[in-house]
């Protein structure tokens, strides 16, 4: 008995600082439809996905707090949320999150087909820096403009329509990270949905690691950790030039093997389509990676004994 | 200022059970010798190197102990230590280790160029069962005849002839398992060192994972696991037929962005030699996987807290 969902992979284009709200929201309720069309029920975006990668900007007021939503759904975006109930399609997305007590996280929900909020993630590994770099062109100030996310990582189910699958997020950063992705191999994960937006280089003009070799580095995090975990992973960029700042594309779907099912090719809004058997996972966890036969805690104490690394004299 | 070593990675052919132990201590010479020709200073050789992979026999008594080395070194392989030590080369090698008190590991130890002791590693992720499966015609017993490592994943640094690394250890299974990794990145590794043998296929006609994806495997975790800790690394293997069980090869070297420096392209005794250059792994330690500034180990509390995995409702 295969419990197979039809996921899409929704990868975005750029979209710039002074990007219309109303036309980003076309552009994702386009690719819903499109994924709706050939037969996905759940739909992946990216992180930011209603808005330009703004940390990238040193703002402040206004200027700022109009990248925020105050709720979710809003007026702004309740025509995604109505379009996906309407075609019976759930779907994640990461937006910037302002609390009613005023705290700021980088988040991702999932919705359900029949428009429930099913979970709620907010991004734990925040890279960048909480001071702007004098004289930089573009920032990455995501410590300034969030708190680190305070949930953990709570897995949750999906509903029977899409056979009850344990569900993951992780927000961008995150998934280079192998303690989120265990925190979740932990509670059973069997598919895990991730949105990013990637500088493809650095865009002050360093020449540290090419677009080629980041994409590099993100698909290969996406299969390791799928694998590891024996969980699929839809790992969904926004991608291209954002107001002279690159971003990587590369947005893939990975099985619980680490084998790649499907990689976007472009740098534009494009969808990816794949059934993932949710019951594929089911080798891995019960042989491999069986962690309750396998794994061996008492010597895994510096994972959260320590932060930072202790070199040996 | 470059911190560069040069290591060989020393891929061996199959050793059959009913092998001279002469004959596997001369095919490693040999390949020292190569590595020493092309001026390697560290040699890698698989997990328990001087032997068959006995642990796929159900054997007992003498059958058993013949495997397991009482002192490291000993009369049995101390030709390798004496070719070392004249070649001035060090090297990582796996072996069964019988303690004076009756202990038994699957463990590994790094010698330095000068003959000394630099470090020991006993293998904490044991796969495989305790009791035989019944009928089966090859066995995967780990489990019965080691105990698990109690040494943790202890780094340690290498002498000032490589330009004082920090080392870690791994063997085999170990490399799956992002926990050991990271408890060696929490240390500052900069070059791990690991052997492995690793079946090919189900040898009792399971039709689950053919060579080519385990292989796969195996490249991908070396691949990941370096890049999430910014580390160089070195995985080999014992290769081939091994009287009618297969084992894969694919041995490589891995820099710190994940990238494959070289990769074994035969199931025979094959050496692989690369330029590694410490100073590589600062990028990727200062700035992605600057853990100081990044982690966060009150989210990771269930990687210590649970073995198994406890679904949600």
């Amino acid at each position: 008995m295969a419990r197979v969902i039809r996921v899409a992979a929704a990868q975005m284009g750029p979209t710039a600082l002074a990007e219309p709200r109303e036309r980003t929201l076309a552009r994702m309720i386009d690719l819903m439809e499109q994924a709706a069309a050939q037969g996905a029920t759940l739909v992946v975006f990216p992180e930011l996905a209603f808005t330009t990668f703004f940390p990238r900007w040193l703002l402040e007021g206004e200027a700022l707090d109009r990248h925020f939503e105050r709720a979710m759904p809003n007026p702004a975006v309740q025509p995604l949320f109505d379009r996906a109930q309407a075609l019976g399609v759930g779907f994640y997305v990461g937006y910037a999150e302002l609390t009613p007590d005023g705290q700021r996280f980088n988040s991702a929900i999932t919705v359900g087909p029949d428009g429930s909020l099913l979970g709620l993630y907010r991004k734990v590994h925040l890279p960048g820096s909480v001071e702007p770099r004098p004289g930089a062109r573009f920032q990455q100030l995501e410590k300034r403009y969030f708190e680190y996310g305070d949930l953990g990582f709570p897995a949750f189910r999906g509903p029977a329509a899409w056979h009850a699958p344990i569900l993951g997020m992780l927000v961008c950063n995150d998934r280079r990270w192998p303690e989120g992705w265990r925190a979740y191999g932990l509670q059973g994960v069997e598919l895990m949905l991730m949105g990013y937006n990637s500088a493809a280089y650095d865009p002050n003009g360093g020449s540290t690691e090419d677009a080629a070799l980041r994409t590099f580095h993100s698909t290969l995090v996406a299969q390791a950790n799928a694998y590891m975990n024996a969980t699929w992973a839809v790992s969904v960029a926004k991608a291209g030039d954002e107001d002279g700042s690159a971003l990587i594309g590369g947005s893939c779907i990975v099985d619980p093997n680490g084998v790649l099912v499907a990689q976007a090719t472009t740098l534009a809004d494009e969808l990816l389509v794949a059934d993932c058997d949710l019951d594929a996972c089911r080798q891995g966890k019960e042989k491999m990676f069986n962690f309750a036969a396998h794994r061996r805690p008492q010597h895994y104490r510096r994972l959260v004994d320590q932060v930072g690394a202790v070199l040996p004299e």
